[in-house]
C-alpha cells in the first residue's frame, strides 16, 4: 500500500522529466523552524542558494515572505539580483556569502544586496566603495578554522587593529561564522569553533553573531548554537545533515522529480549490464530505462549501487526499483523485477525523487546534496510545474493508492 | 613559459563563470575526422547530445553543416527540436537516440526527426504512426550486449518473423548498435558485439550499419569497426576515450572555463581545509578560492584529490593549482603556493577547463565526461562568450606567454 502520484503522459509534452515544486511544502517547512527559533528570539533566516536547492524561487521567494521572512541570503552576486526582482527593495534584506569580488562593486549597490566580506582586502574595498558613495550595510565573515571563506585569525587581529579606519564608512550588522562539520556525533568542532570566534570577537563592538549551518543538526541538538540568526538552507526543502539526522519529523520534502520510462527488457543472469559491463545481473531479471542521467544532473556517482553500503534507488508505482549499472548521460537502467506486468504495462514514468524516493539517501550516497542542485538546473529535458497545475493536469485523479 | 589565456575583470560582469566556446576548434576537429573517414567511404555523422557536451549548438550547428555534416545525432526529443530550428530541414537529417517514447510521436513528425527505434513496441508504434500519417523513415537498434537500449536478442527474433507487417509502412534507414567497452585494450567485446550483429541482421534486408562510439578509441585502433557511418562524439570538443587514448594529436579542446578567484590565505602544516576537516595541510600553504563548485557543475566527486591516484587541478597564471579539500556549493579550494605573489595579486581568475587543465583528465577521475555537460549546462553564474568575442573585450592583450 504505498502512496504513489501518477503523473499524465499529457504533463511530459516535448520532455522528459517532469520537476514538481511543492510552495506549500517550503512555507511549512519555513513555518516549523521559524515557530522553533521564535522560543529563543533568533531571527529565522532563508538561504535561497542554488534557488533552494533547485526549487524555482519565483515561486517560493513571495511565499516566505509573506509568511514574514525579511532575512535572505545568497550564495553569488548572480542569484542576488534575480532574488532582489521577487522581493521588495523596502524591507527584504539579502546578503551575498559567496564572496564580495573585485569589479562587483556597483551591483551590490545598486541592488541593495548586503556583502558577507571575507577578508582585509574586501573590507578595504567596500570601505571605500561606501565612502565614496555613501554609507551601507555588511557583514563580516570570520574563518574559525573552516579555511574557506572569512577572517583566518591573522586578519581578524588586523580588523581589531585598525577597527575604526577599516570600518569607517559601513555598518556591521552582525558577525559570522561557518561550523565545518556538523555530522559528527559529538559537535565538538562546533564547540571550538565557537569559543574561537568569541575570542576574535573580543574587544570588537558587540554584533549579533551567525554561524552558517545551524538549520541542520546543530539546531535541534545544541540550541546553545544557535546564536541570534540561524539560516535555514536544507531543512527549507525537507532534507536534514544525514539520513539519520531529520531536522524534524513533520518536515516535508519540497520537490518532486519524474522521468519518462521506457523498453522493459528481460535480462539472464549472469548478463553484464550498460557500460563497462559494471553490473552483473544477480538472477534472471526484468529492466528498464528511465529518461534522466548525468547529464540532467542524476550523477553518476549514483551508479553501481551493488558496490556501495547504500544503493541508490528509483520507484515505479510506489515499488522500489534499484539503480543498475552505470548511469548513462540521458538514461539510467533500474532494475523492475519486483514490479508486476500489469502495472509495469502501463506505466508512464518512474518517480526519481518523490513520496518513495528520499532525497536524503541520494545525499548520503553523494556525501552532500550535489543532486538537489544539479537536479534543478535548468535543462531542456525538464517540464516544471507547480504542485496545483500538475494537479489540474491530473483532473483529480493524480493521487492514488496502491 | 606556459601560455595562458589573461581574462579582463569586465568580462565577467555579475558573473563568476566564464564560459568560452572555441567553434573554430570544433570546425577543426570535424574535419579531422571527416578526413580520416573518407579513405573508408565512411560518412561522418556528428553527435550534438548535451548540446555538444555543454558549448554552444547555435554556434556550432551552422559551422558543421557549412562544413558539410548532413547526419545529426541527439540523445533527446527536446534537443532535437532545439537543434532542427537551427539546420535546414531540407537535408539535414536529426537522429534521436534515446527512444521514440510515448506520447512523443507527433513532434517526431511536425520536426522531422528520425526516431532510432530501441524495441518492438516502438517499432509498432512508429509503424502505426507512419500508416496513418505517410511513409517515414526510421533506424532499428540492436542491444548486442549492453543492456541498455536496442532490441535484444529474442525482439530481433521476433523482428525477424514478422518483418513484413511490422516494418510496412516505414523504411529503414540503418542499422544500429552500441559499443559498452572502449577503453579495454583488446576490444574483445567490440568484436563480439560486432559478430553479434552481423547474426541479428542475417536474413534481413540489407541496410547500412552503424556503430555508436566509433569516435574514439575504434576508429583509429581499428578500421574494421568503423562500418558505414561513424558518429563523432566527445571528439567533436577534444576529448577521448581517456587521457592515453588521445583520439589525434592535433585535435583541439572546443571549450574553455574560467572562474572568479580571491581571498588568498595562509595556512599552516597541519591545518585542515573545508568541510569535514577532510583535507590536512601537508605544508604552510596559501591557498585560494575559485567561485565555481558543485552547483555550477565542478563535480564533488573531484573533490579530495590527495586521496585519488590522480588529482583534480585548475591553474592560475598558467601554474597548476590543486584542488585541496572538499569541493562546496559555489566555490572550491585550490592550492597556490607555486603561484609567486606578484603574479597572484593582479589575477584575476583561475582556468577550471583550458590549456593549461585538459578535461580529459577531469573526465578520467569521474569515469565519463559527465563534468563537460554539468559545467556546460545553463547557468546563472555563467557568462557566455565566443572566442572571437572574448578576444575583442581583451584588447588583443588576451593571450600572453609567461
Amino acid at each position: 500500500m504505498n502512496y504513489y502520484r501518477k503523473i499524465p503522459l499529457k504533463a511530459f509534452g516535448e520532455h522528459s522529466i517532469i520537476k514538481i515544486t511543492k510552495t506549500e511544502s517550503i512555507r511549512h517547512n519555513y513555518r516549523l523552524f521559524s515557530d522553533m527559533l521564535a522560543k529563543t528570539n533568533t531571527i529565522c533566516a532563508c538561504v535561497m542558494k542554488s534557488s533552494i536547492h533547485g526549487t524555482d524561487i519565483r515561486a517560493s521567494a513571495p511565499v516566505l515572505y509573506d509568511e514574514g521572512c525579511r532575512h535572505y541570503f545568497v550564495e553569488d552576486l548572480s542569484e542576488g539580483i534575480i532574488l532582489r526582482k521577487l522581493l521588495p527593495y523596502s524591507d527584504a534584506i539579502i546578503y551575498e556569502t559567496g564572496g564580495f569580488l573585485r569589479g562587483e562593486e556597483n551591483y551590490f549597490n545598486d541592488y541593495n544586496i548586503t556583502p558577507c566580506l571575507n577578508c582585509i582586502e574586501e573590507i578595504k574595498r567596500w570601505n571605500n566603495y561606501c565612502k565614496e558613495n555613501g554609507r551601507r550595510n555588511a557583514v563580516i565573515h570570520f574563518d574559525t578554522g573552516m579555511n574557506r571563506m572569512g577572517l583566518p585569525e591573522y586578519e581578524a587581529l588586523q580588523l581589531k587593529e585598525n577597527f575604526e579606519e577599516l570600518t569607517s564608512s559601513f555598518e556591521i550588522e552582525f558577525y559570522m561564522s561557518h561550523f565545518y562539520d556538523i555530522k559528527s556525533d559529538d559537535l565538538s568542532s562546533c564547540f571550538k569553533q565557537a569559543r574561537r570566534l568569541e575570542k576574535f570577537l573580543e574587544g570588537l563592538p558587540k554584533r549579533p553573531i551567525s554561524f552558517h549551518a545551524t538549520d541542520s543538526a546543530v539546531m535541534l541538538r545544541d540550541k546553545g548554537l544557535n546564536y541570534d540568526m540561524a539560516r535555514i538552507g536544507i531543512g527549507l526543502v525537507g532534507g536534514g545533515p544525514s539520513i539519520n539526522h531529520i531536522i524534524d519529523p513533520t518536515s516535508e520534502m519540497s520537490v518532486e522529480y519524474y522521468a519518462k520510462l521506457s523498453q522493459v527488457k528481460k535480462v539472464k543472469k549472469g548478463d553484464t549490464i550498460g557500460y563497462a559491463g559494471a553490473y552483473t545481473a544477480k538472477r534472471d531479471m526484468k529492466i528498464a530505462l528511465a529518461h534522466v542521467g548525468y547529464n540532467d544532473g542524476y550523477l553518476r556517482y549514483l551508479s553501481e549501487m551493488d558496490k556501495k553500503p547504500i544503493g541508490a534507488y528509483m520507484a515505479v508505482c510506489g515499488i522500489k526499483t534499484p539503480v543498475v549499472g552505470k548511469i548513462s548521460l540521458g538514461v539510467t537502467t533500474i532494475d523492475v523485477t519486483d514490479v508486476p506486468d500489469e502495472l509495469l504495462k502501463d506505466a508512464v514514468c518512474v518517480e526519481v525523487i518523490g513520496p518513495n524516493v528520499d532525497a536524503r539517501v541520494l545525499a548520503e550516497i553523494s556525501g552532500c546534496y550535489e543532486v538537489f542542485g544539479s537536479l534543478g538546473r535548468p535543462n531542456v529535458k525538464t517540464a516544471e510545474y507547480t504542485e496545483i497545475e500538475i494537479e489540474k493536469l491530473s483532473e483529480n485523479e493524480n493521487c492514488m493508492h496502491h
